[in-house]
C-alpha cells in the first residue's frame, strides 16, 4: 500500500489564494470551483508519447498534486489518463489533525470524462480497489453512450461509483441514412452543470493533453478559477503529448496568443517551479 | 534613442554563479564560456510564427538579458532573427559604475550564424547604425560561403566586422556533376573554435528556434555552461517557432527525454520565472 505524503504548512501557505474555500456553499445554478492542474517538461509535454507514464516532476511537486486532491471536491481526467495510467485517483496526503501519518479522511470524487464508453474498467481497476480499501471513491463516468456496457455499470454502482450521460458537441450533421455522430467532446458547461448538481462544490481538472488544451480555449477560460502548473527542468523532445491550445486569430485574422495568466505566483519546489495564476478576462 | 535599462544588484546576485567570471582568462584550445539563454511561452514558442516578433517577456526580463549581454564577450544569434528582428545587438545596460543612466561601456560582439550569407544587412540595418553611434559592435558573421558578397564585405569591415568563414556539415554528397551541398548547420564546435581564436572569451547563445533547439542535443549539450531560460505565463498555441529538441532514443529504441537541466534555480522576475541550471551530464 502507498505511502502517506507530506506537503509543508508553508507550501500550502503560498497556494492558499488559489486554492477553493474550504467552507465554500455552493448556490443552486452556480458552477463549481475549477481548478487546472497539470505537469509538463520545459517543452510543455505531459509525456514522451500517448499511453506512456514520464515520470517529469519531483517528490515534492506529487505532494502537492495530492494536497490540491485534499482540497476538491471532484478531480477529473479522460478517458486517455485513465486508460494509459490505470489510476488510483484519490489523495494519499497525510492527515495532519492527528499527527499520525494516516491517509486523509477527505477523498475526492474521481470524474472520467469518456464519450465513447472505452474506458475497460474492471474489478482488479485501481480505482476500484482503491475504493473497495476504503482510501477512495468509485469513479462518476461521464458518457454520451446512452446504453452503457451493462456490467460495467453493475460493478461501478457496486462501488458507489455511476454514469452521467450527457450530449457531446456534435461532430457531423445527420444524414437520410445515419444519426448524427457525436463528437468526442463534452461542452464543459455541461460537465460542470452536472458536477454541481451532484453537490460537488469544487473540481481539479488534471489531464491529460485534450482534456487540458480544450480548456485553454478563449471559448472555456471563464470557467476556470485557478491554474497550477509544475514544469520540470527537462525538454522531452518533440513528438510527445503537448499542452498548447489551438491556434487563436484576432479581429485582422492574426495569430494571437491564445491564453494568459494574471495575478501569478511562481514558487520553486525541489527542481520543479510551480505557477500560479488565474485567466486574464 | 532606446533608454539605458537597470537592473538589480539582489537579481544580479541570484544570477552570478551561473555567469562567466568577470576576470575569466581563456587559455589555448579552450572552447568559450557559452550561455544559452531565451524566452519562451508556457508552450515553449518563442514566436507565433517564423518572423514574428511576440512580446513575450516583462521588462524585467527584458532587462536581465541585456545584463547578461554586459557580462558576455560575444551574443550569439541566428540568420532567421538577424533578418526578422532587425536586432541591434548591443548591451543597453546601465553602468552602474558612475551612477548615472549611461549606457554599458562594455559591448558583446554580435555573431551571427549565416552558412548561406543571406543576411540583406545594409547600411540602414540597426545593429550597423548602433554601431556608427559606438553603442556596439559591428558582427563577425559566420557563413560557409567561400566568396561572400562584396559589397557586404566591404559594409561590414568599414564599420569593425568581419566574414567568418567555415565549413558546414555536409548535407549531401558530391555527385559527377555538382560539389557536394553544405547543409545548414556548423558544427558547434568549429563555431566556438573560431569564436575562441578571436579572444572572445564567453558567449551568449540568444535564439533563434533552430540554433538553440541545436544545442539542445545530446551531442552539443557539453559545450554549454549555462542555461537561462524565461518562461512568460502564456499560451501561445499551436503553430509557433518552438523551442524543442529533436526526439533521442534510448539503447532499447525508446524514447527518453532529450536534455535535463541540473542544480536548477527558479526565480520570478515580475510577472515570469527565469530558470537558471546546467546540463546534466
Amino acid at each position: 500500500m502507498a505511502e502517506a505524503l507530506f506537503f509543508p504548512k508553508e507550501d500550502v501557505a503560498k497556494l492558499e489564494p488559489y486554492l477553493p474555500a474550504i467552507d465554500a456553499t455552493l448556490l443552486v445554478g452556480q458552477k463549481p470551483f475549477v481548478t487546472l492542474t497539470f505537469a509538463t517538461s520545459l517543452d510543455s509535454s505531459l509525456s514522451l508519447a500517448p499511453g506512456v507514464r514520464t515520470a517529469l516532476s519531483g517528490p515534492q511537486s506529487k505532494a502537492m498534486t495530492h494536497y490540491l486532491r485534499s482540497r476538491h471536491d471532484a478531480i477529473c481526467v479522460g478517458v486517455g489518463t485513465a486508460v494509459a495510467d490505470d489510476p488510483g485517483l484519490n489523495c494519499r496526503i497525510a492527515d495532519d489533525t492527528d499527527g499520525a501519518a494516516s491517509v486523509s479522511a477527505h477523498q475526492p470524487r474521481p470524474i472520467v470524462i469518456d464519450p465513447h464508453d472505452r474506458w475497460p474498467l474492471a474489478h482488479e481497476s485501481r480505482v476500484l480497489a482503491t475504493a473497495r480499501r476504503g482510501q477512495g471513491l468509485a469513479p462518476y463516468i461521464v458518457t454520451a453512450v446512452q446504453q452503457p456496457d451493462a456490467a460495467k455499470q453493475k460493478l461501478l454502482e457496486s462501488h458507489g461509483g455511476k454514469y452521467i450521460i450527457l450530449s457531446t458537441v456534435h461532430g457531423s450533421a445527420a444524414t437520410a441514412t445515419a444519426p448524427p455522430e457525436p463528437s468526442d467532446r463534452f461542452r464543459w458547461d455541461d460537465v460542470l452543470d452536472s458536477v454541481a448538481s451532484h453537490g460537488l462544490r469544487s473540481i481539479m481538472i488534471e489531464g491529460g493533453g485534450n482534456i487540458i488544451n480544450t480548456l485553454l480555449e478563449p471559448t472555456n477560460t471563464h470557467l476556470v478559477r485557478s491554474v497550477i502548473v509544475t514544469i520540470a527542468p527537462v525538454w522531452l523532445g518533440r513528438g510527445g503529448v503537448m499542452v498548447s491550445p489551438n491556434r487563436v486569430h484576432g479581429a485582422d485574422n492574426r495569430a494571437v496568443p491564445a491564453a494568459r495568466l494574471a495575478d501569478v505566483k511562481w514558487q520553486q519546489l525541489g527542481e520543479d517551479v510551480v505557477l500560479c495564476g488565474r485567466f486574464n478576462r
